[in-house]
């Protein structure tokens, strides 16, 4: 499956009193990852919703296992990976490494999503399009 | 002028690795007061959106400074006034307590924002709804 | 087992573009609301470290199931509470309610340290003290 | 004056309702950004604490003037330079640049602190380093 890797540089305002990395900011960098592994695919959310009928992609199950913490200064590799395809539904998994060392496990399922047709304010589960589907499917 | 004080409880993510509030977060909970301001004064954000053409109240300028610094566990008292009010646009004085010393200053201008005539996707500058004008110079 | 509820208002500041919570603000909540469940079982951390040699429960694994999501303005109710005591790690559940309706189930297990004997700057698990283990154990 | 640059790319948990950057977020990019400063100018903020009698930085001071907004996908550029250099303080001006355009303008006072000589605890001003300060001052 499509992976995209990137460096993230732990800075002072991520971390919390005891000196490293407040949990919850990994979840808004996994968020980020998401994001830049469709772009590395080829589209950028933008691109995404102006050539499909598409809004975004919700959260509806995320989860994190913390092996080894972070401080302010170190830089970490999350690698990101679609683990997981279906019809209108999708999982990632973020793995964040320091040097060689896994740091973190993190899982999510996402599901795509266009407006509802009773109302276009709400959204509404839609197939992933194949040639999306395609993309993250390659190696 | 209107003003209205809320009690809040610092947080164990609100602190950074010198163990005391990042102040970005400060900005955050200024932001709140200010929404709380309206409610206190009668409105939400959605009563305004719904009653007048507005959109919202954009930030152009904003200030703090920083006397006692607070951490975590500490609980602080924000006391939020209208300093200002002009055809379309607002200051915001924002004074945070710890007891009785002052602990931080905070200021802020917004701009009262309706839909662009030209475009309903930007924004445009309206006057304050007089009904707004005049609860929020009320004692 | 011991619970908890708190009310938090969804503030502008939680929502991302789409109009909705965006999710890593969920776990900062969660957080500070597994503090309050500490807090209101008897002991602010600031107790516990001073009574007890721990220094903290750091995270080890979490998870969130996202069923319904909130907005600016609304009011959500989260409900904490001990789902699990072992010797020196423990499980947190967290559900949120918007009204009678479940919106996010939350799951954390953390583990109970204190200082490494032989690096102080290190943590190391320790039993969770029987006070504590008895207090969070009551319904 | 030194001066340093930096790309940000803004990601979408960086955006609020409106789908622009939510303004505290900035504070927290150019609280980053001073700390690169430094970085760029030859120290981390860990080799400065190594090398001199220092703690830390704290914020005593800051305002931003916010000119054109920035939305979820976009790329801004931070400029950030030392605009004054005092005994035991200094003055940092960002500057956010979106293409050729000045989106926004942010200052800070920061107090270079060591630790107090009655509590190590506590932060005092204390002169910066003469090194600091001749590499602060280049062009």
């Amino acid at each position: 499956m499509f992976e995209n890797r990137r460096t993230v540089h732990i800075e002072w305002g991520d971390c919390d009193a005891a000196g490293i990395v407040f949990y919850p900011r990994y979840f808004a960098m996994f968020d980020a990852s998401t994001h830049y592994l469709f772009e590395a695919a080829g589209w950028s959310k933008a691109e995404l919703r102006r050539r499909y009928d598409m809004i975004g992609f919700p959260m509806v199950d995320t989860r994190a296992k913390f092996l080894i913490a972070s401080s302010f200064g170190e830089d970490i590799v999350i690698a990101t990976r679609v683990a997981a395809l279906r019809r209108s539904s999708f999982d990632i998994e973020h793995r964040v490494f320091k040097g060689e060392a896994l740091a973190i496990e993190g899982f999510e399922t996402r599901v795509w999503c266009g407006p509802h047709p009773d109302d276009p304010k709400r959204l509404k589960a839609q197939p992933i399009p194949p040639e999306v589907a395609r993309r993250l499917s390659d190696g």
